[in-house]
C-alpha cells in the first residue's frame, strides 16, 4: 500500500514542539510528511525561535490532495494573516468535503471556526481560543486531550501533542502501529 | 539576575522531539539556550528529516562556559563519532567537575558513560543502551522517568523529554516556574 501522504502547514510562530512532535511520530509511522510553510519561505522560525526548513513552500501544494491537512498552533496560528488566509481555508475545506482529515491543536482550532470546518461536531483547543471557538457556535469539549468528531480532529496543546500525533496515526494508519510508536517513545 | 546559559549539543541524526522539547521548554523559562551543532554545520538534519538551523558551530563555543550542558539522544548520538568526539568529553567533564549541570536523554546518557560523567552515580537512559551503561559499571534505573544525581541528570525518551526539561527548569531557575510551564503546556 503506498504510504500516506500528509500536509503540516507551518508559519511563523508556529508552536515548536506541536510541530515536532506531529512530524516526528507521523514519520515514524512511515507516513510521507510535508511540512509547507503558508508564508511561502524557504525558512520558518517557531515560536520560541527554532528555525526549521520548509519541504515546500504553500503555494506550490496548495492544490494538491492530501490524505490528512493538520495545522499546529501557537501564536503565530492566532494571527489575522493566518486565521484568514484564504488558501488555507480552501484546502482545509476542500479536505473536510473529501473525506479526508482535518486536525489542529492548540491555538490552531480557532481557524477552524473561522473557515467553518467541523461545525456540527464537538472541538477542543486550548484555553485561550474557547470563547472565540463558543462564540462562532461550535460546542468545546475540555474533556478530553483530543477530540475526534467525525474526520475533524483537535487537541489542546504542547502537553498533548504526542496523544495528538498518535491518534492521527491510529486514524491514517491503524492501532497497532500507533501502539507501536507509543511503546518506542516510552510513552506510558 | 542575568538568564541561564545553557547549551543543547546537536549533531546530525539527533533525535528531533528531544532536541526541541528541550528548547522550548527552556526557553520558556527564559534560559538562553544556544543550540551548538557538534557537526560544526550551519544546520543539522535530525533523525525523522527536520532540518533545523544551529544557534552556533561547537568550534565556536567550545572553550565557553554554560550553567548547563545538554545532550539529546536520537540514533546520531550513539554513532563513534558522537560518543567519541573529545571536545565533546571535555566540556561534559569540565563542566561537571565545576558542579554546573550536565544532562543526557534516551541514547546519549550512553556518552556519559564513555567519558566517566557521573561515575559513582545513577543513571538512566533508552532501554537499548542499558546493557553497555551497565557494562561501564555504572547503577542503571529503570524505574523514573528523570534520574538527578549529583549535577548529573538522565531521562529515557522522546515520550520522557517534557518531564526531562521541566526538570532542568526546575534546577536551573526554580520549581514555581517549572510549574507553571508545566501548566501552560496542558501536561497534567
Amino acid at each position: 500500500m503506498a504510504p500516506k501522504k500528509v500536509l503540516v502547514v507551518a508559519f511563523k510562530d508556529v508552536e515548536d514542539i506541536e510541530l515536532t512532535v506531529t512530524v516526528d511520530v507521523l514519520r515514524r509511522a512511515d507516513i510521507d510528511v510535508t511540512v509547507a510553510n503558508l508564508n511561502d519561505e524557504e525558512y520558518f522560525v517557531c515560536s520560541r525561535k527554532i528555525t526549521i526548513k520548509a519541504d515546500a513552500l504553500f503555494k506550490d501544494i496548495e492544490k494538491k490532495d492530501f490524505d490528512a491537512v493538520i495545522v499546529p498552533g501557537g501564536p503565530g496560528s492566532t494571527k489575522q494573516e493566518t486565521t484568514h488566509d484564504e488558501r488555507l481555508g480552501k484546502i482545509l475545506q476542500r479536505h473536510e468535503k473529501a473525506g479526508k482529515i482535518v486536525a489542529a491543536i492548540c491555538a490552531a482550532p480557532f481557524i477552524f471556526a473561522v473557515h467553518g470546518i467541523g461545525k456540527d461536531g464537538e472541538i477542543t483547543g486550548y484555553p485561550s481560543v474557547k470563547d472565540k471557538i463558543t462564540a462562532a457556535g461550535y460546542k468545546f469539549r475540555e474533556d478530553e486531550k483530543v477530540v475526534v468528531s467525525k474526520n475533524v480532529v483537535t487537541s489542546r496543546g504542547p502537553g498533548t501533542a504526542v496523544d495528538f500525533a498518535l491518534c492521527l496515526v491510529k486514524l491514517l494508519v491503524d492501532k497497532e502501529v500507533s501502539e507501536k510508536i507509543s511503546q518506542a517513545l516510552l510513552c506510558s
